[in-house]
């Protein structure tokens, strides 16, 4: 197997098939790479010539001045043969195929990516795709896709999508939020894969110094055993999620004619994931609050929770979720109840869940900082979920403040945070940024992150099991 | 059993503890009344007199001059029994005890509480509390309730929730929304259930020709034969929703601390919702989802449901949640692959999920709105759940009027819809506002949604069952 680092950190890039009408693909892939200031040369293509974007344009690659490390592929199928033929002819060996109309589309379309696959394997060029919006790598803030990236935000996780439109258009939302983007350092979609595949990008991201969380969106297999086998290894080191779908007969027929797959049995699916320590995600939701979680938090070293909040009926509901996700409700120390029972009237006890309105309905900003401390700092506790509710008259000034001293004087621990409400509750989630707090609106989406998390620390021996 | 009619749409209140000081309960109470021009007299209560908010202040309900259908009692606990008496002696049919330090804080607040309940039960008077936040009714625009209401959307929704905090909070985020705010035409929490409970709430709500579907978080049930007895009743006219947490033993722990009331055992509660035709919600998202989607749409006739999308992957989600939720694949008529058939490459083939991305990437108005009229006419399909991904290029000028047509054409069928992507999809979400078509950011929410209103259709007798 011929090396993928052209493929994730290419000095310079091609575009075949560049452009610059409003709307085509390789006019958006162009502007994302010029707008988010790739770290390399780029050299657009097209058979005209003259300048493309601001950039002067080549018309074939044999007229590119220097070397080509990585070549993204966006003309009609019919022409992409031809293409990967001139990279083969220059020694490129790196391909992004995003053309589409190959293997997806039938007998003709599969003939058409053995040729391909042909050409790539004499010329021992590494293909993404075909049918693939294109990948990230922030090595060299490389943003390679047709889909406009308004703003991309660097991180530690390594995500990875089967299908191209889905994901591009996902990472789109997500990008574009106001506050609790997820950092992504590296992002494709497979595609056809009729070269690159998950196991390859689980290989990458295992090596890449730049990747701490691996998260994958599947609906087929392409090699199960060798996935599996790296899957168990890179999960001893960073974790691995996946969401795989395609579980149902309906869903797994709808995933054959979409990506040409064939589908796994979902039972054989299950244990496999189960043995090699890979976390599965359910619903897409699940997979992007988990993400969430693993790259901001510490792992909890047990299962025991505290839920702190300032309504009863969340930490009901919490208590709930966080039993379903296999946590346990955590035992407050004496001392811990000793220092938060001044703060709450004489007939309420301290106990988990902790509502803990009482004590903020006096003095909001000194009742959330002394009982956070007190939870953080108790040795029974492995991780909090808090559920809070900041409405007017819980307000305070320096939210930020007493979050950042919380998240410094306890930074061992895992503190997950859903917020409900209006204006205030924005304004908080605006405060907290960068605090590496992940917020949530769900309390099921944080009690499955966790769940996740503790079942992660358990696999690489990290955690305790269950206390009885 | 006294009427509840005062309660729910009363011509005139006292507020026992109004205030003008910020922050306090009973500041932000009578200024939700004025906010939001509630349609009858309002009599401030307050033992120094003088003017508040710029009404006149009563010292006490004596001095009121006219007659008051509803007290709402804002003060310290121990004021609690004295004012009921005052409107025992004037009175007075209706009270909203907010005031909380009773059942919830141990014996001597029960035995307190028991005081309330002989001082209103000798004086007639319904008593929603004590211990909670107060209620809306849009019968005459009443937004009762101590957390500040920015804004209220009326609409066919009865929902009550047993805590206080957390519906107020929950309330005031949903009507915070710009977009997709579920319209409620009454709403109250029950705190204690001295007296008003999910029962009595129940039936009001089914008598109430404004509501037309009814939602109800509890943690406990009060009296659970006539709840079900009641609900069987109900459930044959308007749909009950009902949020029942405190599922686990750390739950359910919970919830005996929150709100003092016992634990019912969880499978017996399932059963019984499931024979009276109560449709159970698991989380709060599920919930609310789920009364969004019975508030705007029609009943399915069946479980066959088509799923459009123009990302594949989508599609492959949507298919397993919507088989987990009890639907099945509906299969297109010929007639209306040959509709479709023509707006895709000749190698696509026409199937559900139906990915027709092709068919809009050339002209994008055109193919959102033949795909959806064919798909949405074909008598073999019993909703259309569409998962979209509006951006750049897929963007057109009048999405609204293709959507209005759309459902204007087929107003019979269940149309719900799922929006991915950054600033083109919250556009779209903004356009489609008021079309009576429920938007989501998920596909699992809409798919649950309507599983239950599926399993609802089937309860009352309009639905097919299973075709095979």
């Amino acid at each position: 197997m011929a090396d993928l680092a052209p493929l994730f950190a290419p000095a310079s890039v091609a575009i075949i098939g560049a452009s610059e009408t409003p709307g085509k693909g390789g006019t958006n892939l162009l502007a994302n790479l010029l707008a988010h200031r790739y770290e390399g040369t780029i050299y657009p293509l097209n058979p005209r010539g003259g300048r493309i974007q601001g950039l002067p344009a080549y018309r074939d690659l044999a007229a590119v001045p220097g070397p080509v490390d990585l070549a993204f592929i966006i003309v009609p199928a019919e022409g992409v043969p031809s293409a990967l033929a001139q990279c083969a002819a220059r020694r490129v060996p790196a391909a992004v195929i995003c053309s589409s109309g190959f293997g997806e589309t039938g007998p003709e379309g599969q003939r058409m990516e053995r040729e391909l696959q042909a050409i790539a394997g004499r010329g021992g060029i590494r293909c993404l795709g075909p049918n693939t919006v294109g990948f990230i790598s922030m090595r060299r803030r490389l943003v390679g896709s047709f889909v406009p990236m308004h703003r991309w935000e660097d991180g530690t996780i390594a995500m990875a999508g089967q299908s191209g439109m889905f994901a591009g258009i996902m990472a789109q939302g997500l990008m574009c939020q106001a506050t609790q983007r997820l950092g992504i350092h590296v992002s494709l979609t497979f595609g056809n894969k009729m070269d690159v595949d998950e196991t390859d990008f689980l290989e990458h991201a295992e090596a890449d110094p730049g990747v701490e969380v691996i998260g994958l969106h599947l609906e087929a297999l392409r090699r199960p055993r060798a996935f599996l086998a790296a899957a168990a290894r890179v999960a001893t080191r960073k974790p691995v999620i996946v969401f795989k779908s395609g579980r149902s007969e309906f869903g797994a027929q709808a995933a054959a004619s979409h990506t040409g797959s064939l589908a796994s049995n979902d039972v054989l699916v299950e244990a496999g994931f189960r043995q090699s320590g890979i976390l599965r995600a359910y619903t897409l939701e699940e997979f992007l609050a988990t993400l969430k979680a693993f790259a901001t938090e510490p792992l909890p070293r047990g299962p025991r929770v505290a839920v702190l909040t300032t309504s009863g009926a969340w930490g009901v509901m919490a208590a709930d979720e966080l039993t379903e996700c296999g946590l346990r409700p955590a035992r407050f120390l004496p001392e811990t109840c000793d220092r938060v029972r001044p703060l709450l009237p004489s007939w309420a006890s301290v106990q988990n869940p902790l509502d803990f309105w009482m004590a903020v309905s006096e003095d909001s900003r000194r009742g959330h900082a002394e009982v956070f401390d007190a939870v953080l700092a108790d040795p029974e506790v492995d991780a909090v979920l808090a559920v809070l509710s900041p409405y007017e008259p819980l307000d305070f000034d320096d939210v930020r403040d007493v979050f950042a001293d919380l998240r410094r004087r306890h930074p061992e621990k895992p503190l997950l945070l859903s917020l409900y409400g209006g204006p205030v509750r924005d304004r908080w989630e605006r405060e907290l940024e960068g605090l590496r707090i992940p917020i949530y609106a769900s309390t099921a989406l944080p009690a499955k992150a966790l769940g996740a998390m503790y079942r992660y620390a358990c696999w690489r021996g990290l955690a305790r099991g269950f206390p009885d």
